[in-house]
This record gives C-alpha cells, structure tokens and sequence, in this order.
C-alpha cells in the first residue's frame, strides 16, 4: 500500500486537520487536535437562525462527500465515520444540535445499515434534546437489492442530488416539511449505477478491497467496493457506459420527452479526461431515447478512495427541481 | 491497460465531446464532430470586446488544465494537443484569433521545448494576422534542471496561479503589458514540486510510463511522469511532503512575514482524503518558518492521467495578487 499518509489510525483526523485549515472561514472541525469531543463538521458561522438545518454523515473515504458540501445553500453540518465505518451516534447528535437554527433539521442518511441505526439512535436523543428531527434516507443505487452493508438498495452518488436541492430548499426558506418532501421527490427520482476498473485499498486493511484482474471490470459495484452485479471482461467506454445507464433508464422509466440530471461521478482514482467520455456516451444514450439532459455534473464527488470506476446518476427534474438545482451553493466542493 | 476510453485515438477527442456538451453555454469546442478544422475551446461567446484575451494550452492528459479553466476570469481560449504532446501550431493560431478581443493577445505557456516552439511559430502566424500577443512561460517546478521535454525548469501546478491572476487583471480591464507584467509577477514568485507513487499510462503507449516499485516513491517527479531527484523509498505523508516544500522554500527565500498561496494539486488518481492531509503538513511547515498561508487550494488541476502523487505549488502573494486570486472566476473546474 502506498499512500500519501501518516498512518493508519491518522488517516481521517489528519485529512480533517487540512480540510479545516484550507476552508478556515468557510468550515469548522469540532473534535479534532485539542478539542476532544466527538468529530463532526459544520459552517463555520454555526447555524442560521430560523432556516432547517441540514445534516447528513457517513464513512470516511468517500471525499468530499460530505464534509465538502457544508456550506451556504448545500449542508449545515457533516459526520465523518472512520474509513468505511457509520460515525457514532455520540458524533451525530452534536451535529444535528448545531444545526438547529430553530426550525429544525433534516437529516440525510445513505441507506447502510450502520448509518441507518446511528442516525436512529442519534434522532431519538436529539428530540429529548428538544431538536425536531426528521430524516430521509437516500437509496439510489440500482445494481443490487440488499448488499454486503445494505437491507434494499445502497445510497450512493445521488445523495449528491438529494443534498444540494434540499440545501436550496432550506435556503429559500422552505419549513422542514416541505424540505423533506423536496427531498423524497429527489430520492424517488434519481438513480445510479457504478463501475470499478480497481479496488481501493482501506488504509487500516493494508491490501485492496477486492481482487480484480487485469482484464475485468466490475459492474453495479458499491461504493465501499462491495459486489456489484457481475464481473465481466475489460470493454469500451461505449459498452461499459451503455452497460451502467441502462438499468438506471429503466428502473426510472424514462420516456420522450424527460428532462434530467446526468451526473457522471467519478471514484476517486480516475481522471476527469475518462469521465467526460463516459458523460458523452451517457448523454447519446438518455437522447437516444428521446430524454433531454438539461442539467449536468461531471467529477470525483463521491469517492471510494482511490478506486479507479465511475458511477452514472439520472435525476428525473421538473421545473421546481430545476430551480433548486440552479439556485447558488458555496461549499468546499460544489460552488455556483 | 483498464481506462473507460472506446480507444486511444479517439481518447482526447471523446473527452472534449463530453466536456463541450457538459458545458455547452459556458465553452465551445471547435474542430470536433462534424467540424474538420484545428481543435481548439473557447468561450461560447467568444471574445470580450476591448479586454485582453488570455490563451493557454499543452499535451491533453492533465485535465481539467487547461480547458477546464475557460471562462469568465480566467482564459479565454485553450488549445489541448494529443496526450503527453504539444498542440500544433495550426491549432493555436485559430485560438489566438478567437480570443483577440482587439485589446490584444497574452499567450500561456508551460515549460516544454514543444510547447515553446509550437506557440513561438503561431505567435509569428497570428501577429501577420494583425493579432498582437504577448507570451508568459511559467517554468515553477523546482526539482530538476532541464530534463526529458525541457529546457530550464518545467512548468507544472504553477500555470493555475498564472492564468488566474493574470485572467483577473485581464478582467478588470489591465491592458496587454499590464496583464503580462501580472503574469510575470507570479511566474517570478511561483515554484512547485511534486511526487508519484505510481506512473500514470499514456492510452496510446499501453503501459505505465515508468516502473516503480511497490515500495518506493519518486520525488520531484514531472507532469508527464519525466525522472524527478530520486526515487526513494515510501515514507510518511509528514516526510514525503517535507521533501517538496523545503526546496520549494529555499527557492522563493521564504522568511518569517511573507504572505503565500499554497496549493496542494493531486496528480489525478490520488483521492482528496491525502491531499488534504499533505496540505496540512505542507502548511505546518510553512508556518513554522513563520510564512502566513494566506490563500489555499487543495484538488486534481494538473493531472497526469492517473498517476497516483501530488504536487505543492507556492506563490508569494502580495496585495495585489491576493485581490486578483479573490476575484470572481467562472469556468468548469474553477469557480469563486
């Protein structure tokens, strides 16, 4: 293994420790150097009086999911588990209290079983802490039904969708029923699927997460390198492409005339030059069928390390959706 | 060779297809698709009247450089060659054209013998056009003395803070020697120098660029995976990152009071989870010469393919540069 790292056990706290001093003014990291209370992120000016909160959380390793995008129309506050680890609802409840504002706080949880119990746990000890919680839980991925971590599907780089919009929503001043209904609308509308050309490789396991050969891909791949659909030999970005957007066309049934979201995401170890040209031939595919790509996003946002794949996501829009997408965000990551 | 590319000849011009449709509104890719002339990218609305024209370009493989960075603020034209390879002549005339807004031409360009000479021969060609440009070399690499492509030092990570400073004071409305007197300034006070872990793989050669074994490092590594100082055994992310900024700082003569960009720029298959970590090692060390980090950038901008590394750029700022590196940008990769 070799990565630019002091160790192991350092990993996430040290990342964090950079992530803080390079957006000082922007984001505030509690729980890290001297301060030993549990990690979490939030904006630095704290919450924003009288607007929903917004929180959302997960393993490390994903970057800069989800940390990266708190800030001004996204998150008000992240947490960071270790690599590929739920964080602890000891780490989430101080996230949801600092996001309160006073109109309470939606959180964003991807759909893992540790994440799901966490927050869980987590929600219940916030409420007696007088915090109204409500939570939507993120399920886009299409490759599997139930997985390593998973009971039904996985949340994977459509949170990105589901974070950004509902962060508008919350914005503009939406109350917290109306920005979790904004928030289902996006769950029930966006759909994912991914592919790993290689493994990536947890800093504490020392050795990649799965073996691949040389000549081999594996399609409907999870973001924490869990199984996908099949493996299959090596193919063209054409195929490759076609192989992930169909089953994501499919499942949302989309027909002539749609308008969507194509965000082509990349893992973490592949170069922007490949995911244009898988954004390319996603694009022919969705306007094959007669679909309009009126948004897009291309980039390494949800990352599972330095796995070398992409994922393709479809987010169904309407005029509400295209909106809030449009509506300006500064974070770290995501900036309009 | 696993790269999500149909094949390697069609590799950079897939990739642009995908970028100008990702983009459409914000660039325009000329000389793909049906249209046979020079590839080149501009703006959509191609130049500004009476504002200088900022022109940048190089070998593709180090996405989102340079195209990534046209728009508002920055460049106005890019002219991205095959990978690893210098852009034709031919290529960047049509360029410069497109981008003389009649105030004149400031061309950008990196440190390699190719470049140089390639730019040097449209320069002739635009200016018997009547398009007066003027021409910047960024030569920031720090770490060897002519080497595989170059004469003098390369240019490397260094060419973000030129072309943003420099499109900056184009935007406010600084004629051409003004500009290029901008650009001068931050080529004089930029240096960078970086490390791979692994070689990246030129689509059409095949096979990584370079060996290098499971445990070892090469410092002060180039951009297209030239020879760097040494290979050296892998270390801790605290040494590896010691070994690159120390010469960086010996170089600007950094003392106690001087006010710097840093940039932590990854090679394009290192997840941001690292460079946040090299960036909070490179900053400590900064701070310890009592050096104030002043501005940050910490992402993928100057790639080689899928190298796994980083680089960490300086730039000694003073007050101008550090309201020029403020002011606002607007293009696919860069955005404030």
């Amino acid at each position: 293994m070799k990565k630019l790292l002091d160790s192991p056990e350092r990993a996430v706290a040290d990342s964090l420790a950079g992530f803080a001093a390079a957006h000082a003014g922007e984001v505030e990291v509690h729980g890290i150097g001297e301060d030993a209370g549990p990690v979490f992120v939030t904006r630095a000016g704290g919450a924003v009086s009288g607007k929903v909160g917004l929180v959302s959380g997960g393993g490390s390793g994903h970057e800069p999911l989800h940390a990266g995008f708190v800030g001004d129309g996204m998150l008000d506050a992240a947490v960071p588990g270790a690599v590929f680890t739920s964080p602890t609802a000891d780490q989430i409840v101080p996230a949801l209290q600092a996001a309160d504002g006073g109109a309470g706080v939606l959180a964003i949880v991807k759909n893992y079983t540790g994440d799901i119990l966490n927050f869980e746990t987590a929600v219940e000890l916030a409420e007696m802490e007088d915090v109204e919680v409500a939570t939507v839980v993120v399920n886009d991925d299409v490759a599997v039904e139930d997985s390593l971590y998973t009971a039904g599907r996985r949340g994977v780089a459509g949170t990105v969708a589901v974070e950004k919009i509902a962060g508008a929503a919350a914005a503009r001043g939406d109350d917290l029923a109306a920005v979790k209904a904004v928030a289902e609308k996006v769950v029930a509308g966006v759909r994912s699927m991914g592919v790993a050309l290689t493994a990536g490789t947890v800093p504490h396991v020392g050795k990649p997460g799965f073996d691949i050969g040389d000549d081999e891909i594996e399609i409907g791949i999870g973001i924490h390198g869990e199984p996908g659909r099949r493996r299959v030999p090596k193919a063209s970005a054409t195929e490759v492409t076609r192989q992930l957007v169909e089953p994501v066309m499919s499942d949302l049934n989309l027909t002539q005339g749609d308008r969507v979201l194509l965000f082509v995401n990349g893992m973490g170890g592949t170069p922007l030059l490949e995911l244009y040209v898988v954004y390319g031939r996603a694009r022919a595919l969705l306007e094959e069928r007669g679909v309009t790509v009126a948004r897009s996003l291309v980039g390494s946002y949800v990352t599972s390390l330095e796995m070398q794949g992409a994922s393709v996501t479809v987010l169904r829009l309407d005029p509400e959706l295209e909106e809030l997408w449009d509506a300006p965000v500064r974070t770290p990551a995501l900036r309009w």
